[in-house]
């Protein structure tokens, strides 16, 4: 039956026999692991894994039955980057007539112990990874069965041997500064996410590098780090705002956090754009719903989810297909929330000066 | 196999033949229909279908296997709202080890035209509904199939055949309207939703109960409606906001709504709370994100995600459960977006006021 998910009549009962005897346990055992099911002790079961593994390398087991699925495990799902990623994944897999299963992650961005297991008996076309990852095992066991992994926007660096789309991150990080210096700032700060993660790294470099081009120094002072939420962006917005010479302009490495950075501001009694101009990244809609209406780096999340729906299916009938990375271009999208910078006499850091060396002169 | 989504082998083959015989067809078109297969015409398929309805309703088939899965329909995926229920009805369904299959709506608030078919060869465990509506012959031909339906929040007025899980919309505009009207606001604006939704209707009607108890009219100028959209908002909220006499508070009856409001104030030259009190509805994360914080009414989308998935799972095993509709409480979060107004001269209204009656004076 053409919709059963069962990849076991698909490998040729030889191929279970030769595996079974040099694991010494039963065709049944082996077929239980590889369909995911349970009944099999963790050591017989790592043996088997290894076998197969083995096996794949040697010799490549003939085209699986797949189910019309496909899956994907994404980080979140509740914030506002997911939701646009992944109205887009059910758009494009829709249109192909393949169900979108979809599962959360614990919140160290993999997902549940047994999900593995799940996808196993479910068959899928394919595995899609939203800003999250799967742990090595977790991956051998998919690879084995020639179940292909995509990942978009991976969580930390991509790894090698998970082909990924993501967006031109350097080239955003670049556009947003620019986009100030050409304002007239001068002092610009950063809040950008976890050094681990090669998106965030690579916007923090398109900032140094627009800096450099326009012969401004990177004031370590003014580079900040958080975990892309809201409330990094608020305390970090905050100590920025605080300094003793406090930016004009702030590039907010993700949409939530220029949102905290605008409630930094207000707190502590700054109008945006009049007084801190802010840049955002990701334009999510919540860009658009900001007051006043955020200036940012617009992430091609539709067009990233078509590629990798179209990349995962094109992997599960080509399993050799050559890929490892693509990345789509970003654009800066200029709202209300940047305005020119006052060139001669930037207001608030002159006054907040002037305060300053009067506060000193009096402590003298 | 455990795992195989067919309903075939659990109808007796007499109930097939038995149709097929009074449809005049084969047992094989009978199946293909049951299963949602091609190759059968739309007039065949309709006259199988009603014999099918009928057939179950003098005769309930053995109870059918089903597939690990959860159907989900969404309208507006990427909304704010969505991805909050989504994200709390994937952790019900995983719990459970079930998968949760993802479809969203076109505009009207509907699945694509084959998305049955697709849920037939599935055969998922049930199907939630979010904020969106089958067609009465989708709806047929899932029940006819013993596939359990559960509506969240209902587009529309909850259908009597389907059950469903909301929250005390009644209540929740009673409350926000209640809480301005302590604050010592009289002239208080609403956006309401679509007229023809009773969560919206509900909504209104909790505002003018509080009014009335209060001894305050319900000035018709002061009622708007939309879509609950974020332009809705705005544009709405800039009509309340220029009127002669405007509002000091607007009950604005989605967070979507209130963002729409602040944008308007914004550009009117308004500050909120200081000369606009704003209350929202539904307690998102960008109610927390707003600029100021949000006040607004909680609804409980855990509680509802996770009820409905009970519910549908308990519908899957006692297709006779007789259920109709519950309705979870909901609270007032309180936060910085709202404040008492000037009881005595409310400052903003009575200026207008006294501007009005000059400009009278001076023209006559």
């Amino acid at each position: 039956m053409a919709s059963e998910p069962s990849s076991e009549g698909t490998r040729s009962r030889a191929t279970l026999q030769e595996v079974a005897s040099l694991a010494d346990v039963s065709i049944s055992t082996v077929s239980k692991v590889l369909n995911g099911r349970a009944g099999v002790s963790s050591e017989t079961r790592a043996r088997i894994e290894a076998l197969l593994q083995d096996h794949r390398q040697s010799q490549r087991p003939p085209k699986r039955q797949v189910a019309p699925l496909l899956e994907v495990v994404c980080y979140e799902i509740d914030s506002p980057f997911a939701g646009e990623v992944l109205a887009s994944i059910e758009q494009a897999a829709r249109q192909r007539r393949i169900g979108m299963v979809l599962t959360g992650t614990t919140p160290d961005q993999t997902p549940y112990e047994e999900w593995v297991e799940d996808v196993l008996r479910r068959q899928p076309v394919g595995v899609v990874l939203v800003a999250c990852v799967l742990p090595a095992e977790v991956k051998q066991r998919l690879l084995s069965r020639d179940i292909p992994l995509v990942a978009i926007d991976p969580a930390g660096a991509p790894a090698p041997d998970v082909p990924s789309v993501g967006s031109a991150d350097w080239n955003g990080g670049y556009l947003a500064t620019r986009h100030l210096i050409d304002l007239g700032h001068r002092r610009i700060g950063i809040i950008t996410g976890p050094g681990d993660m090669m998106a965030s790294t690579a916007r923090l470099s398109g900032y140094r590098a627009a800096l450099d081009a326009s012969g401004l120094p990177v004031a370590p002072e003014l580079v900040r780090s958080g975990e892309f939420h809201h409330a990094d962006g608020l305390a970090e917005g905050l100590a920025l705002l605080s300094l003793p010479e406090r930016p004009t302009a702030i590039f907010a490495s993700s949409d939530l956090y220029a949102l905290g950075v605008y409630e930094a501001a207000r707190s502590l009694g700054l109008a945006i754009p009049a007084d801190l101009s802010v840049v955002g990244y990701d334009d999510l809609s919540i860009a658009q719903w900001a007051v006043p209406p955020l200036t940012t780096v617009h992430v091609p999340l539709v067009a990233m989810a078509e590629q990798a729906v179209h990349l995962v299916l094109r992997l599960a009938d080509e399993p050799d297909l050559a890929f490892s990375r693509i990345d789509i271009d970003t654009t800066l999208v200029v709202r209300n929330s940047t305005r020119q910078a006052d060139f001669v006499f930037p207001p608030s850091a002159e006054a907040k000066r002037g305060r300053s060396a009067r506060t000193k002169i009096s402590g003298k």
